[in-house]
């Protein structure tokens, strides 16, 4: 790929509408190197030093450059999908999601690993920016402060499928109704008639799992049901996190009769734990999910769980990207997508001592 | 991207030593076209009319012109990673597989699935040639013909993660050992006392199911054990199938003890059916399980199963693809990988009536 595409003095002409303040031989003046030097940087080529090009992304950074994004035919379309990790028919949804979006764009979906696949993260970067993609989705996975600041001098969007509830300023995000989530799982355990109610929630570190709990606390509070703290826990969202801390509330002498299991990968936990003990699921514990995994609905029983629509919220936060990278702004960079509770076989009312 | 990197007359410098008939130019001259409409064809650029690419295929063909394939450094690493249809954790494992072996190589993976996206399949073909892979990993989807023959003129190769067991002829496979994990998963219930044993397969119309059903076979013969033809079904790999054959065979008066269910999805339909039927896995029904995905280590009991490999037959896939993507033959073109009885809690002796 030569200079010649990068190097319109016209870059904004993709649709945003800023004025330009440089073409690219004013920006390698300013900054003391060759045109190709800047064409590198913003081509993301490897072969430019740190320091020369933290020089030409700070000269482009002052005067707003922004190169021309036109499609060309012979340029594939990208769109990167990062995860932290991807261990679970969880990431399976998120990747349907994006796919489908892609599909309409007709842009390649590039998948990433991050946690998982050992890749070294400066070179994962190196080459995201060689690669150009049109924008890029992150999933629990975190670009530090230089990250987010080259990707914008190289006008790439990125958008966060916000599970974790965490939204950093100015990033767009799309997440979904943590609380409301847990208001209707502790809804419906109350209108069965439950008064031990436990919940075992994600790390206290994540806000969604925090928004869970003072849904579930909102939930009980306007019930006039008095809250235990013994009943509140958090666990990892993962299956050891349910069991053991099902194992914990469930081998009290006052154990709850019913466990918002906070993900539904706890809630697997928390029935085992329950299946140990000899207990029962739903006569002698009624357990809720969250998640709505495919896998919930065929375990036995099957899981009552909180729908999370992570299909949907992939599809929107892909559509927001392209959008980003037209030079468009969305209607709304910062979306909660709604929760839904999903009533299976796995609650049923206590019984009565 | 311009055809001066596509035009060397000396294509053939890509490791594979085979002798060089024709330049691009020549091609292009026996064609009836201009170098450019060559370059064109080899790009997999769109805007060429079906009839002129065909011709310049076929001279491409007939002159086994290889493109040089050195690596620039401008241009993205990609690696491309299809399934026809993606739901569920088994599709998370080969991704996974894929990814790390493609991190060894400082290669993007591209995810495509053909059946879910409803994404033109021509369209589809025609941005898979624009960008340009270092080669192409498929997973129970197909190509056909013409497209192979595309692929070929370009050098770019495929390998097929052969979870079917159908191995088109001349085409680099990874798959499983399916005979070999039937006889296993049978030969354990076996010398668990069990006699009266069912096996539930995959469609009859995919090889692996029809090996896994002859693994069972063998092993009922060996053991002087009499196969019951009634005993011997085919699903469809899903939960649904599981569930249905399941509750059938239950029902019968002279009901089995045991079920070798084909996939970990059809023993949660299994489990489902036994359930419902009052029937308790396993003092009253063994049931054995294949695939080995997470969760059956967590579901109610935890599944003995017959682990494939997926993440390593991915590995292996995509470590064949590198190795041809550099012209060079992988020492075996035809892995399969072994499969292995994982024994927990869904599989006891029979009970004595």
């Amino acid at each position: 790929m030569s200079a010649s595409t990068e190097s319109s003095p016209n870059g904004a002409a993709d649709g945003a509408g800023k004025p330009v303040a440089a073409s690219i031989s004013s920006i390698a003046a300013e900054a003391g190197v060759s045109v190709p030097t800047v064409s590198k940087v913003l081509n993301g080529r490897p072969d430019v030093a740190a320091d020369t090009r933290a020089r030409v992304e700070s000269v482009i950074e002052r005067h707003r450059y922004r190169r021309r994004r036109a499609r060309q035919s012979s340029r594939p379309a990208l769109i990167d999908l990062v995860f932290h990790e991807m261990n679970s028919a969880w990431a399976t949804e998120i990747i349907r999601g994006v796919e489908q979006a892609a599909a309409v764009e007709r842009a390649a979906v590039v998948l990433s690993e991050l946690g998982g696949a050992h890749r070294p993260r400066r070179e994962w970067f190196d080459d995201l920016l060689t690669r150009r993609p049109l924008g890029v989705i992150l999933v629990l996975a975190e670009l530090d402060a230089e990250q987010r600041h080259q990707l914008a001098t190289r006008t790439i969007p990125f958008v966060v499928v916000d599970t974790a509830g965490e939204q950093p300023p100015g990033v767009p995000t799309v997440g979904s109704a943590n609380w409301a989530g847990g208001l209707a799982a502790t809804r419906h355990l109350i209108a069965l008639g439950h008064r031990r109610i436990a919940v075992v929630s994600g790390p206290t570190t994540m806000l969604c799992s925090r928004a869970r709990v003072d849904g579930y606390r909102s939930a009980l509070e306007a019930a006039d049901v008095p809250i235990d703290p013994e009943l509140v826990r958090y666990g990892d969202f993962y299956v050891h996190g349910g069991y053991h801390h099902g194992l914990a509330l469930l081998d009290r002498s006052d154990r709850p009769t019913a466990i918002f299991a906070g993900s539904d990968f706890q809630a697997l936990g928390v029935m085992r734990a329950a299946r140990e003990l000899g207990l029962s699921v739903p006569r002698d514990l009624s357990i809720v999910g969250y998640d709505d995994l495919s896998v919930t609905e065929w375990i036995g029983p099957p899981l009552t769980t909180v729908r999370q629509p992570l299909r949907e919220m992939a599809t929107t936060a892909a559509q927001m990207v392209f959008t980003l990278a037209r030079g468009e702004r969305p209607p709304n960079e910062r979306i909660d997508l709604a929760t839904e509770l999903v009533v299976r076989e796995s609650t049923a009312p206590p019984v009565r001592p």
